[in-house]
C-alpha cells in the first residue's frame, strides 16, 4: 500500500510515523518546508518526498492541513492524485470538508472518505509528531450514503493500521454536533479562562485544575478560527448552553441560594459520574 | 514534634501519610468513623487515636474538616488543646477561617495560622489518601498582622515538614481572590460543562480536552457549596468575568467576524503562553 501525506505537522507527521512503525506501507510525504522533509527523510517518518508536480500512485493520499488549504490543495492537485484512489483528511470539521472534498473527487473519479483522529498536543508541527500520539484515541470515519463501499473499506484499513484505541463511525452532522462539545468548547473555555485579570497572579496559588482548564488555550488561531467559523451552528449552541448553565451556578450563589447551588453541583457531579462508568477513562 | 489530625479524609489522611514517611514527629489521628480510625492505625499513618474527649498534648492541631465543621470542632474542643500550642486548618478559603478560628484561640491562649494546601484528586476519603499528594503542590499559609512570630514559625515547619513543592506566604483575602480563580472557578466550568446534552452521546467522539475541562464535576456538593458561598464575592466576579469573555468568543462567532475571533483566541494564547515561561508547568 501507498500512502501519500499532504502536510507534516503534528498530525500528518504522527500518521507517517506510525503507519512506518505498524506496516510496511511506503509513505511519500508532501510539505511546503523543506526543513520538514529533510527531517521527515532523515528519521524515517517517510519513504519518499513528493513534490506535488508530477503524477504520484498513491493508493490513499490524507490531507493533513487546515480545511480551506485540504480543500484547496485537492482542488488544485486532483489530476495528479491516481484515478480510483482514496482521499481522506483528519480536519475537525466534517460536513464542510465531506461536502467540499466529496464533490471535486467524484468529478474526478477518486473516492472520499472524511476522518478525523481524535487526539493532538497544545503545541504543533513536526517536531511534536509522535508515533504514539494515536495509541489511546479515536479515529472517527465519516462516510456519507453516497460512499462507495470498497473506498470506505480502505480508509477502515489505514485507520486499522494506526492502531488507534477505537474506530468510530458517523455522519458529519453528528460528528460536528460532538466535536463542537468536546473540543471546540474546552478551547473557547481555556482562552476565555485565562483573560482573568487573576491569572497574572496565579503562581503559588495553583493546582491541577488551572492547569487542566487553561492548558489548550495555547492552540493556533488561524486553524481554531477556520474550525469555529466552520461550525459556527454548532458552536454557539454549545457556548450558549454553557452561559446559561454557568448563569445557574452564579445566580445561585448570588442569592446565597445554598439548596439551588447544591443541587446544581450535586447534578454535575451524577452527570460525570455516569460518564465515568460508561467509559474506561478512570484508568 | 506531636501533631493531631482532626479529620482523616483525602487531605487529613495524605498529611498524616506524608508527616510519618518524612519525620518521626508522632500523629494522633481523629476522625468520626472508626473503620478510617483503624485503616489509619493499621496503616501507620496515624500512632494513635485521640477520641477527642480528653485532654491531647499535641504542638499543632490540624483542622481537616470543611469550614463550618472546622470551626465548630475547633470551638467544641478547645478547652482540651494544650495552651500555647498551634493551629491550623487547611480549607479552601481563608478570610472566614481565619476570622472565626484566630478568635477563638485569640481567647484561648492558642495560636491560629491558616492554612491551605493546594493539592487534591476528584475522589475523596481516607482510602484515596496518599504520602505522594503534596510532592508537586504549593502550601499557602495565611498569617495576618497579629499572628505571633513563634506560631508562625512553627506552622511553616510543619509545611516544610510536608515536602511541599513551594511555600507561598500571603494574606486571607489575597486566597481567597486568586483561589476563586485558580480553583473555584474550573470547579463551576465543570460542573456546567457535562450539562450540555452532548455529554450523553459523547463516547468515541472526545480527547484529552474533553477529560481535562469535566475532570473536577466530580466533587462533593457539601463541601463545594459551602466553599463557594463563603467565598461569594470573589466567585461571582470570576464567574461574571467568563461569561463576558466567553460572550466576545460567542459574538464573534454569530457575527462571522474572522478578525475579532482570531484576535480573542490570539490574546488567549499569548497569556497562556507568558503563563508557561513564568512558571515550571510545562514539565
Amino acid at each position: 500500500m501507498h500512502v501519500a501525506i499532504i502536510g507534516l505537522g503534528l498530525i500528518g507527521g504522527s500518521i507517517a510515523k506510525t503507519l512506518k512503525k505498524n506496516s510496511d506501507w511506503f509513505v511519500s510525504g508532501f510539505d511546503i518546508s523543506k526543513e520538514t522533509l529533510d527531517d521527515a527523510l532523515k528519521c524515517g517518518a517517510i519513504d519518499s518526498v513528493w513534490s506535488g508536480e508530477e503524477a504520484i500512485d498513491a493508493d490513499i493520499t490524507v490531507l493533513c492541513a487546515q480545511p480551506t488549504v485540504s480543500v484547496e490543495f485537492l482542488r488544485s492537485h486532483i489530476g495528479l492524485l491516481k484515478k480510483g484512489s482514496v482521499v481522506t483528511d483528519v480536519c475537525g470539521v466534517k460536513e464542510w470538508v465531506v461536502e467540499n472534498c466529496g464533490k471535486i473527487c467524484d468529478e474526478n473519479g477518486l473516492y472520499f472518505v472524511g476522518g478525523h483522529p481524535m487526539a493532538g498536543k497544545e503545541r504543533s508541527g513536526f517536531k511534536n509528531s509522535d508515533e504514539n500520539l494515536f495509541n489511546r484515541a479515536s479515529y472517527i470515519l465519516t462516510p456519507v450514503d453516497s460512499t462507495d463501499e470498497n473506498a470506505f473499506n480502505v480508509a477502515k484499513l489505514y485507520v486499522e493500521t494506526l492502531k488507534c484505541a477505537k474506530l468510530t463511525v458517523t455522519d458529519p452532522k453528528t460528528h460536528d454536533r460532538l466535536i463542537a462539545f468536546t473540543s471546540q468548547l474546552p478551547h473557547v473555555i481555556a482562552g476565555a479562562y485565562v483573560k482573568s485579570p487573576s491569572c497574572l497572579d496565579r503562581k503559588g496559588f495553583s493546582a491541577g485544575s488551572f492547569k487542566d482548564v487553561s492548558r489548550v488555550a495555547t492552540v493556533d488561531e488561524r486553524l481554531w478560527t477556520e474550525l469555529f467559523m466552520k461550525n459556527k451552528n454548532m458552536l454557539l449552541n454549545e457556548i450558549d448552553g454553557l452561559i446559561e448553565h454557568l448563569t445557574a451556578y452564579r445566580n445561585a450563589i448570588s442569592d446565597g441560594d445554598e439548596a439551588a447551588l447544591s443541587d446544581t453541583i450535586r447534578k454535575g457531579r451524577i452527570i460525570k459520574e455516569n460518564d465515568l462508568l460508561n467509559t474506561d477513562e478512570r484508568k
